[in-house]
């Protein structure tokens, strides 16, 4: 009950808002030299990136230059300050849903008034530099050895080259040793089985990833099966996913990315898991399904919640910690978040925006600007769990290296921590085995 | 708040009603002939067994003998039914409940006035009908093949020998052909490793089960892992996890025997699973997990609580359905269900009961006489789950020989029906494969 209230007066307070910002961009258009033109685009962008204080600098600073040139300028040289202004207003926005009422008292309480942004760019750049330490590590031990990392790709998908290229970067820039396997369009399923084969007894490939979707004539899942299992950089192999589920058994040798991820952010930034109810959006073999085992396996009380539950939003409202995965743009909105929620977001959706030169920009599962009213914590899209997935690939690799010389995985986490992150990838000592 | 009010008044009138018989047999005490001692042990167990009609008609009927006689003809010769009499006095007790108060019509109504009670024995032994059907038919398809379980026990335990016992007497009971090997509780690691091995290379052999507890020198995992993927009669291969686990790969081979059985319990009752929210307590290997697998897999929404959940029962009051096994004697209480609930309760455990032989009865994780009265439909202990569990090791038996010939595994559900059960047994073709 409590939590609709809160609902609706958040709800309105942000429709005040905007009007207000109208009102106040109209005000300002007044004061603009006459003759200058300002589209519904450029109006649009300026609610979109700049909070009621900034325009108000920013008018009366240029006010006799035209609009146009307010938005040249910023647009061209300060991007990075756009976005932290944006992040700005939605900060001053939330003092003022705060203070504005008694009501919301509780509210900032729950959520230490300023929500954690989790920052996946830097989280993934100190993963990657720990790899860079731990390949150091193993080349000067093991005669030089270096992980190796196989790519393959099939065709000439924009996107696929363009993922396959970042891979390639990332591996470089720590010293991972990279195979590129490009294929034609035309290719056959077994030709291309035959090469995974090669791949498979190549002393110098420690891990192999066929980037995926693959051309319509040829069977991923069986492609994927030819990958043996000891060289399974992505983690997708069923015996890895049974590892992983099984407790107390062999732990997997690589684990799904994403999630990997995931877990990574929020121990990093001391998120505790244990007893707190996490709810899963989406059940998807490669996010859902082994994000609900690794949020299990460090104590999480877990939903899973998929196309088929009802009343998702009631749901929402009882987690702790909301991974959404679901894939549909700004799906989870404000009111139904418990305040005070750590909220990782999967999703990179596009919605249309005419404000960007490609006419849209990418957003996540979550209604960012309703959804950091509440949180305690939130992965912003893009610079989230974005980033993370790469590095926790190359994370994969270094581990099926280490597994080729009889090393144990670096952990994902220390079950005796329970949440808290203890750095282990510096050391290249075989360790007691923690299931993950 | 409907609920909480709802929770009271149930304990209530269980509690008046308790002392209501209380009070009744003390009358009843009192008409008998002066001299004849009563127990509290004899108290409890008129209470644990007749309802207050029973009692009255009993008490009229022989008030001229001893209670001793009474108790000693009752638990002679109507063992049976003293519990359809205990059951008698549950429903009795319910009528009571439910008419008695106009705060419970909401109850009634949801959970149908009279709960299903879900019969195991009946079931397994219709699927063991059915397998007995398709043993016969892979038999004069397949020239001549049976199915062949081997069961290796290691040791004397009692109850391990017990269990084998059953096992092979439910095998020879369907055709199915049994191996038995029963070795010295002194045999090594490698010992056992190399008799397993030899069962693997035996190709009368399809379903090869070791019975654990092992002694304590043997590494259970290690021997386990030994079993062959294509010969793991219980399904706790990592393999067939994962593959359980991966939606829309390979189907597992064989299917964890107790979750298994719940799900058969529920489709064969018409529960349907899709959409609802479905709460399993417990994460074990065995049960909790591989549970929480196929209600997802069925369109549930599914939670797992374990031992590090906060307020478990505050999930429990969530769930449509609740899979309790959590091992723990009447764990769940009547005020912590939803009404209607389905209950399958998996836990079998020892209650003190100084009116039993053997000092105590069986009782699983839901307190019953409580659950009861609000469930929709529950599984009992004894006589639910437990029997399932040998029927569906059966259906592993036989899948596992129809996977050596070719042949598609006896399909668990059928995702088109999603719940309705469709009886695909008495087929030996090669049907579309569904992943579970």
């Amino acid at each position: 009950m409590a939590d609709s209230t809160t609902t609706t007066i958040s709800a309105t307070t942000m429709y005040v808002h905007k009007v207000v910002i109208n009102i106040l961009v109209g005000v300002c258009f007044l004061s603009f030299p006459s003759g200058t033109a300002i589209s519904w685009q450029h109006r649009n962008m300026i609610l979109d990136n700049f909070c009621g204080n900034c325009i108000f600098a920013l008018v009366s600073s240029t006010s006799s230059s035209s609009s146009k040139s307010i938005l040249s300028t910023s647009k061209s040289t300060s991007t990075l300050s756009h976005q932290s202004c944006r992040r700005r207003r939605n900060i001053h926005f939330r003092h003022r849903v705060l203070f504005g009422s008694n009501n919301h008292n509780t509210e900032k309480s729950d959520n230490n008034d300023h929500p954690i942004i989790i920052d996946g760019k830097k989280t993934a750049a100190a993963i990657r530099k720990e790899l860079e330490e731990e390949i150091k590590n193993i080349r000067n031990e093991y005669d030089g050895t270096i992980p190796g990392l196989a790519v393959v790709l099939v065709g000439e998908r924009v996107d696929s080259a363009t993922y396959v290229r970042m891979k390639k970067k990332a591996a470089a820039e720590i010293g991972i040793h990279s195979v590129d396997v490009t294929l034609n369009t035309n290719i056959s399923e077994d030709e291309l089985i035959r090469e995974v084969e090669k791949l498979n007894s190549d002393p110098k490939v420690h891990g192999i990833l066929v980037q995926l979707p693959l051309p319509d004539h040829i069977n991923e899942a069986k492609v994927l099966k030819s990958i043996k299992y000891e060289k399974d950089a992505d983690g997708f192999d069923a015996t890895n996913i049974g590892n992983m589920w099984l407790r107390g058994g062999e732990p997997p040798l690589a684990i799904p990315c994403t999630p990997a991820g995931c877990i990574e952010l929020l121990q990093r930034y001391n998120i505790k898991i244990s007893g707190k109810e996490c709810v899963v959006l989406g059940r998807s073999n490669i996010v859902g399904m082994p994000m609900s085992a690794l949020l299990q396996s460090c104590n999480g009380t877990v939903t899973v919640c998929h196309s088929r539950t009802e009343n998702i939003p009631e749901f929402v409202r009882r987690a702790d910690i909301l991974i959404a995965a679901i894939g549909k743009a700004e799906f989870v909105k404000g009111d139904w978040l418990k305040p005070g929620v750590v909220i990782v977001d999967v999703g990179i959706n596009d919605k249309p925006d005419p404000t960007k030169k490609r006419g849209y920009r990418l957003v996540g599962d979550v209604d960012y600007d309703e959804a950091i009213l509440k949180a305690s914590a939130i992965t912003p899209v893009p610079g989230g769990v974005g980033p993370m997935t790469i590095a926790m690939l190359m994370k994969n690799t270094v581990n099926l290296c280490r597994h080729s010389l009889g090393l144990s995985r670096l952990r994902l986490r220390d079950r005796l921590h329970d949440g808290e992150y203890v750095n282990t990838t510096t050391s290249t000592t075989t360790t007691t085995a923690f299931t993950l």
